[in-house]
C-alpha cells in the first residue's frame, strides 16, 4: 500500500484539534485515505523512508471545510430581490414541480465542483432526485450528506417522497467507502402531515441516520407555529418527536429564543447557520453566541445558489464573523477560532462526523486543503509568535479562489485551480444546455396554474 | 499612435452608462489611454482596420472598481477583536507614531498590487508619508486619490501635518497624466484645532481639490459632537465650513440622521460606505437607501487591511447588498444595479471623477476590467433575455480572484492573475522584512508611554 502513502508539507499546518494547534512548517502523512501522522516534514520523512513528500510552498494546510447546508441548483441570479412569498411561488416551487432527474444531477455536479475548487470537502445537500447527486459525488470525489427534499402532504406533492428517501438510503447510505451518507429530509415541518412526521423519524432511527429540515428561518414562521400549535417551533418539533432521531440538524434556526436554545441544547440537535442567506433574504440574525454557549453544535452553510449566490465557505465564515459582531454590537462575540471551528470540526460535529473529519489528527479521514498564504491579502503572515494572525486572516482575508489543493479521503481532487475528476467546462456547458428547458417548463406551468398554489403561510 | 490602439472583446460588456446598458458580445476600442468607441467586435474591427483585437473569451468587460476609502498598511490580522478604544490605543495610534516613510511606501505598494489584482482600478488612500504612495501608484499604474492622514492638534502631532499635505499637493496633484490626485485629509474633525479646520478648507479651495475625513462612524462620536458643539456631526461640519470645499467626502457616515442627510444632500458632499468595516468594528448600519434617495453620491470602500482584512471590492459590493437588505428588513432596498453603480460610476461621482472614469463610454479614461464568467459560480450565465442575471451575479457571486485582466489608462496592468508592473513576491518579502521593526518600535513606545495617550472621547 506504499503507493497510497504521501507526505504533504507546507508553511504551516492548522490542525483544528481541541487546542487549535498550529505547526509552523507542519506536515501530514496521508496513508490509505487517512491521516497517518502529523509533524514536521523532516520528522515524517525520517519515519517514512521512500514516501514522496509534496512540498506546497507558500501555503497553509488545514482541514477541508464543511458546508452544513446547501441546495444544488441552477437558478443562480434569476430569482432575486423578491419577498419570500413571491420568490417561492414564482420561482422556487414551480421549479421543483418541473425539475427532471438529469437536470438535478447536473446541478449537483456543478455544486460539488464549485465546492471542491473553493476548499469545501463535505457538502450537506438538500436536493431532489439525489440518486444523481450521489453519482456526482461518487465520481467527483467530495464527501456528501445527501438529504432529499421531501414533501409528504397533498399540498406539496411535487417534492421527493419518503418512499424515495428510503430508497436513497438503501441505495447509497455509507457507500463510496463511507464518503456518501444519506439522511432523512423534510423541506419544512409544515410540508408533511402527522403520519409523515412519524414515519420520517422512525426511518431515521431504523437506519441510524440523521434528519434535516428547515425551521425558524423567517419570523413569520414562528407566528405560523404558534397559530397552529400554540408553541414556538422547537417545542413543537420536540412534541412531534423530531429530536428522537439519532441526530437532527435544523437549517437556519434564526429565531430560536432562549427557551428553545435550552431545549435543543439538551438533545441531539444541531444547527446549520447560513449568514449570507439570512442577510440576503432579510431573515434576521441568529443567536449564534447563545447557541454556542449552550453547547449546540453550530455548523456554517452557504444555502443554495439562488440564496447566496456562490458556495465560498471562506466568505461564509467571514460573514458569520461580521454578522456576529453586528448582532451583539461589540467586536468580541465570535472569535476567529470559533468561526474556524464552525467551518471545520464543529460543522463536522453538527453532522455527526467529527470522529472522521473536521480536524487534521491521526486516524481521521484525509480531507485536507492547502490555502495560499503568499498573496497580498495574506500579507503579513505570522504562523507563530506574538503577532500570530493566521486564524484571523483565514477567516477575514482568504477567498475560496486561494485554495491550491483539495484532498478528500487522501485523493488529490483539485490542484492549482483545476478539478482533476471532472470537466468543469463540460458541466457548465450542460447546464446551459438544459437550463432553457427547465425555465420553459416552469413558465408553461405558471401560465396554466397561476394562483393555484398554496403556501403554509395561508394554509393550515 | 496606432500602436496605442487596441480592441478588447468579450462575451458581454457592462457599460454602467446611465441606462446600465449591457452589450452581449460587446467590445471596446482603446485609444491613447481612452475609450474610443463601444460596439460589437465586428463593428469596431471594421471601423479600425489593422487594430489588434484581443478576444477575452469567457469574460465580461466592465469599468474598473472604485475603492472610495482605504488605508494602506500591514497590521492585517494583528489588531483584532478589540473594542475601538483599546484597538486605537494599543495598535493603531502607536503604529502611526513610529511608522517610517519606507514602511509606508511598501504598504502602499502592497495595497495597490492587491487592488489591481482584484479589479479595483481607483484607490482613495488615506495614509501617511504619501510621497511614497504616489511613487508606488506612478510605478504600479493604479489611479490614486492620495489623502494624507492629517492631525493638526497637539494631542495628535504624530500624524501628517497640513504643511506636509500642501507639499504633497504641490508635488503630485494631477500628476502621472492625471492618474494621481491629492486631496486635503484629516483623520477626524476632532484631530484638528479651529485654525487647522480653517486652513484645511482654505487649502482645498485654493488647490481646487477634495477634502476627506472620517466622521459619524461610531455612535459614541455623535455624543461627542453633541457634547462639544450641541449639534450632530454634519451640522457641526457645516458650521465649521467643511462643506465649502469643492468636494467633501465623509468616510463611514453610519449615524447620519434624516436631518443630516437632508443637509449634506444640498451640498457638495459625498459618503464612502464601508460595510465590512462597519460590521467588523460593530459600528452599525448606514442609512444608504435614504442617502441615495436624497441624491447623496455614495461610494463603497473596503477601509484598511486592519479593518477588513482584504481589499476585494467585489466582496464589498456583496456585503453592501446584504447589509442593505438586513437593515431594512426586506429584500428590496438596494437593487444589484444600484450596488454596481456604487462600486463604479457613483463611486467615481463621489470622488469627483465621473467625467473621467466609472463607466465604459467613449471619451472616458480606459479603466477597464475583464471578469471571468466561465466559472461554476457564474453558471448559468445570461447576458440578455428574460433570465438576465449578470448584474446579480457580478454583485453576489464573483470574487476579486475572478478578474482576468485589469487596465488603467489603457495600460494592461494585470493579466491572468499576474501583475505586470511590479514583483508582488518582492513586495511581500519587503513587508516581512520591515514589519518586525515597526512592531518592535511600537512595543518600545508603548512600554515607555503606557497610559500617556489621549483620545477624543475623553479630551475636549
Amino acid at each position: 500500500m506504499t503507493a497510497k502513502k504521501m507526505i504533504l508539507a507546507a508553511d504551516a499546518l492548522l490542525t483544528m484539534d481541541a487546542a487549535n494547534s498550529v505547526l509552523r512548517g507542519g506536515a501530514v502523512l496521508v496513508e490509505d485515505g487517512r491521516i497517518g501522522a502529523v509533524g514536521t516534514a523532516a520528522e515524517l520523512a525520517a519515519a517514512n523512508p521512500g514516501v514522496e513528500t509534496r512540498v506546497l510552498n507558500g501555503t497553509v494546510l488545514m482541514p477541508g471545510l464543511v458546508n452544513a447546508h446547501v441546495h444544488s441548483g441552477f437558478l443562480r441570479g434569476t430569482a432575486e430581490h423578491l419577498p419570500v412569498w413571491d420568490w417561492l411561488t414564482q420561482h422556487i416551487n414551480p421549479m421543483h414541480r418541473v425539475l427532471q432527474p438529469h437536470e438535478a444531477e447536473v446541478a449537483s455536479q456543478l455544486c460539488y465542483a464549485e465546492s471542491l475548487l473553493g476548499g469545501t470537502t463535505t457538502v450537506v445537500d438538500m436536493w431532489r432526485f439525489m440518486d444523481g447527486s450521489a453519482k456526482a459525488a461518487e465520481a467527483i470525489g467530495n464527501r456528501l450528506v445527501a438529504v432529499p427534499y421531501v414533501g409528504e402532504h397533498p399540498d406539496y406533492n411535487y417534492f421527493d417522497t419518503l418512499d424515495m428517501n428510503e430508497a436513497m438510503i438503501e441505495a447509497w447510505h455509507r457507500k463510496a467507502d463511507g464518503r456518501i451518507n444519506v439522511w432523512v429530509g423534510l423541506e419544512h415541518p409544515f410540508y408533511s402531515d402527522d403520519a409523515g412526521h412519524r414515519r420520517a423519524i422512525e426511518m431515521a432511527k431504523r437506519h441510524d441516520t440523521g434528519f434535516h429540515t428547515h425551521c425558524s428561518e423567517a419570523r413569520i414562521e414562528v407566528d405560523g407555529f404558534v397559530k397552529r400549535y400554540g408553541k414556538r417551533p422547537m417545542h413543537v418539533l420536540d412534541d412531534i418527536g423530531f429530536f428522537e432521531a439519532p441526530l437532527t440538524m435544523i437549517a437556519h434556526g434564526v429565531w430560536l429564543d432562549p427557551g428553545e436554545i435550552e431545549l435543543v441544547a439538551g438533545k441531539r440537535v444541531s444547527v446549520a447557520h447560513n449568514p449570507v442567506s439570512n442577510m440576503k433574504l432579510a431573515s434576521g440574525i441568529a443567536n449564534v453566541r447563545e447557541m454556542l454557549d449552550a453547547g449546540v453544535p453550530v455548523g456554517i452553510g452557504t444555502d443554495g445558489e439562488k440564496e447566496n449566490n456562490n458556495f465560498d465557505m471562506f466568505e461564509e465564515m467571514k460573514v458569520a464573523s461580521l454578522l456576529g459582531k453586528l448582532r451583539y454590537d461589540t467586536v468580541q462575540p465570535l472569535d476567529s477560532w470559533e468561526v474556524l471551528r464552525m467551518g471545520t470540526i464543529l460543522g463536522a460535529r453538527a453532522i455527526g462526523l467529527d470522529h472522521e473529519i473536521g480536524s487534521i489528527e491521526p486516524g481521521k479521514r484525509a480531507d485536507i486543503i492547502a490555502v495560499r498564504a503568499d498573496t497580498p491579502r495574506m500579507t503579513p503572515f505570522f504562523a507563530d509568535g506574538p503577532y500570530f494572525n493566521l486564524h484571523h486572516n483565514i477567516v477575514h482575508a482568504v477567498r475560496g479562489g486561494d485554495v491550491a489543493l483539495t484532498m478528500v479521503d487522501g485523493e488529490v481532487l483539485v490542484e492549482n485551480g483545476v478539478l482533476k475528476t471532472a470537466d468543469v467546462s463540460a458541466i457548465i456547458a450542460e447546464i446551459h444546455k438544459v437550463a432553457p428547458g427547465l425555465f420553459a417548463r416552469r413558465a408553461a406551468f405558471l401560465a396554466q396554474n397561476q394562483g393555484d398554489m398554496v403556501q403554509w403561510t395561508t394554509s393550515n
